[in-house]
């Protein structure tokens, strides 16, 4: 096929091994796969081009942002078009009085923030790769700060959406309010490009905190951590992690069960103090200057990085469970003894504000990724007993799939299937992802 | 037909005129319309028992809360069976650990409250009327609090529904945050009972304030009003209501455009004067204590009721447009400028923080209908001139679909027909809201 010839009119095209290389995988150890050609449209009618190009003949295209998911969600599993949308990567418009931002899909969310900087709003989504805004949208990202300000889907307030067949779809308003036919938005918001290609999104902008405090509080027991979070719902967090003991000793600190924690509103870094205190808190530091700051959630900041560094030349496995808020302590407790049991090494940590943890299990090879994903299988396991789900904020990706019918029941599938072959009858839409072979 | 042999095992059934003339319309002036039968099931099996059987026989099925609706959402226009879920009123479990409540859809939202008294956490969206939570999800409604806490969208964490066919479909989990899957909850939220029967929902458990200050600020124009709003953006505001300055006068009071607020944040009362008063305000009171917020916020509590005693006799439309927050003032100018262009008479109120802007237009016959639901057309079509929508939080219904493709063009509208065709393919569910026939 003459890629550069059938598709140049809408866009860059390579077929280059490096750029195929360069698109074949994302940040997990989820196995690579080269597309057989990468294209970068530059508009909507060039994304509008290609899919229609590309359903015609039932060729796959995948979307992608910036490659930063963590379970194979942008991954070209059966080769085709990886449909690239970094060069789409225009503010269309920042309306600072209707708090909206209209953006094209490969806006990087950290570059929109510089743009607002000054303005006293920001998109309030913060992850910890540098992902696109699409690609947040796709996989419905969240973070720290989803414990305040919601996941992104939350901030979504509409979307222009490429269907499989290239005719170009809106979804919502720029109003905060919309209660008027049924939401496409939502339903596109965490469909990791299997149902349409997003290109553009009008989302939410929020006020930027006027006071920011951190508070890190050492614990005895997760339990003691945990029972302190519940009794500061009250207060205005902006973010409540969890550090487990031993990771906490790994990273050079005191190997105590930690909490970090960001306040917005005065007194109550105070307030929460005093919580920790009486909740079995062995030590609580708190600061509001920008340096203390850093230098307080230093540990959980490079908490990643050091669990990746430790174990150079090992793949890393995250696990993602989200569990109802007040199990979060039986999902620590459970996945530690499984760790023990199974004779691996794993770090946990979490967003224990809204009951999100990870375990970051490192692997080298065939026989050791086998033990991790019976030991990811069985922390599913664990969280859907309790109520929680598979996937917090990754997705499903290619990891997930398996358990998308534990977790919603044959009929809830079976509806999702219908959706999907309704909106995508040839499954040219990144095939093999979300919905269980 | 004798129904209730046909339905009386699935629950309690009736035929009297007295019964179906009582699930015939809702609260808005849309025409009413009998239903053959109104079945009251007690269970999940007694409705999926009755779906089942009225899907075999291509039966009209329109669900039913309280029946609070302004837009003629549950009127069985097609005839058929009236599936009241009023006796499906049970709470049946809360985790204040957790943070939900798990209750059935016949449940009214200020039960579950009642029932959370003491507790520190409420269900915290707030409608006028004494609406189940299964409408309000159905609808998406939202009212005056939404400007903090979100509509109902923003609280439900899961749904049991049943399908067309009679399967029982389950969605979503009891954590906080989810990323896995479709998102069928929101596919169900707002879809108004066409794409199945929501019998149970999980839904967040809020926070209450534990401090609420109302300040009540009067202006010389709508502009200076809403330009104060934009700037209390950093504020801990759990209300901002607007009430147009003849509605004052008509109410007894200044005859001045008024904010209603409410801070649930010390000291944000006083930002906020400080604000409004630097913005062009002609008074500012304020009030902590709950006999003085009662008094600030009784012009604004009694606004609908007085406008309805005003025209006894005549029937009520209240328009929903919601707008981009900066251009609230422009559609309250426009809107004043149609009620003298067409000499008619209308109560402006609105949730301005939100843009959700009401007009209540009384009408007592066809004639008067007709000029009323004129205006009522071009309040959408400068709504949606504005980047807004038809419908802020009443649901689309009978009143709003004419507006549908309009406000999301074709393409939206036949994916949301396929949603429709995949799930109801018989028709059964709802039928004549929502979608355009």
């Amino acid at each position: 096929m003459d890629w550069a010839s059938e598709l140049g009119a809408w866009g860059a095209v390579s077929v280059a091994e490096e750029e195929r290389g360069a698109h074949s995988g994302d940040v997990s150890g989820h196995a690579a796969s080269l597309p057989q050609v990468v294209v970068w449209p530059r508009d909507g009618a060039g994304v509008a081009g290609i899919l229609a190009w590309a359903n015609e003949r039932g060729v796959a295209v995948t979307p992608w942002g910036a490659g930063t998911s963590v379970e194979g969600n942008p991954i070209p599993v059966a080769g085709g078009i990886l449909l690239s949308l970094a060069r789409m990567d225009r503010i269309l418009e920042v309306s600072l009085e209707g708090k909206y931002g209209v953006v094209e899909a490969g806006v990087k969310y950290r570059e929109l923030n510089r743009a607002l900087a000054g303005t006293g709003l920001h998109f309030a989504v913060e992850v910890g790769g540098d992902a696109t805004v699409g690609g947040m949208i796709g996989n419905n990202a969240a973070g720290p700060k989803a414990v305040k300000y919601g996941a992104t889907k939350e901030h979504v307030l509409g979307l222009e959406v490429v269907l499989a067949d290239g005719r170009r779809m809106r979804t919502g308003s720029k109003a905060w309010k919309q209660s008027c036919g049924y939401n496409l938005t939502q339903l596109m918001v965490g469909s990791e490009g299997t149902l349409g290609v997003i290109i553009e999104a009008t989302v939410r902008l929020t006020a930027v905190p006027e006071f920011v405090e951190v508070l890190v509080a050492e614990f005895g027991s997760v339990e003691e951590a945990v029972g302190c979070v519940g009794r500061m719902r009250g207060l205005d967090a902006g973010a409540l992690e969890f550090l487990d003991g031993s990771f906490m000793g790994f990273l050079g600190e005191a190997e105590r069960d930690t909490l970090f924690c960001e306040f917005h509103r005065e007194g109550d870094g105070e307030a929460a103090e005093r919580i920790c205190l009486g909740g079995g808190a062995v030590s609580v530091r708190r600061g509001t200057e920008a340096a203390d700051r850093e230098r307080l959630w230093g540990a959980r900041l490079r908490a990643y990085t050091a669990a990746g560094e430790a174990h150079a030349g090992s793949k890393l496995l995250t696990t993602d469970t989200a569990v109802p808020l007040g199990t979060f302590g039986a999902m620590v407790g459970y996945l530690r003894e499984e760790l023990v049991n199974r004779g691996l090494v794993g770090y946990l940590l979490g967003h224990v504000g809204d009951g999100n943890l990870h375990v970051i299990l490192p692997y080298k090879d065939r026989a050791e990724w086998e033990k991790v994903k019976e030991f990811s299988r069985a922390a599913v396991g664990r969280s859907l007993e309790l109520g929680g789900t598979a996937s917090g904020e990754h997705g499903v990706g290619m990891g997930k799939r398996e358990h998308l019918e534990a977790e919603h029941g044959r009929e809830a599938v079976e509806v999702m299937r219908m959706i999907k072959r309704g909106m995508d009858p040839k499954g040219i839409l990144n095939p093999g992802k979300v919905l269980p072979g």
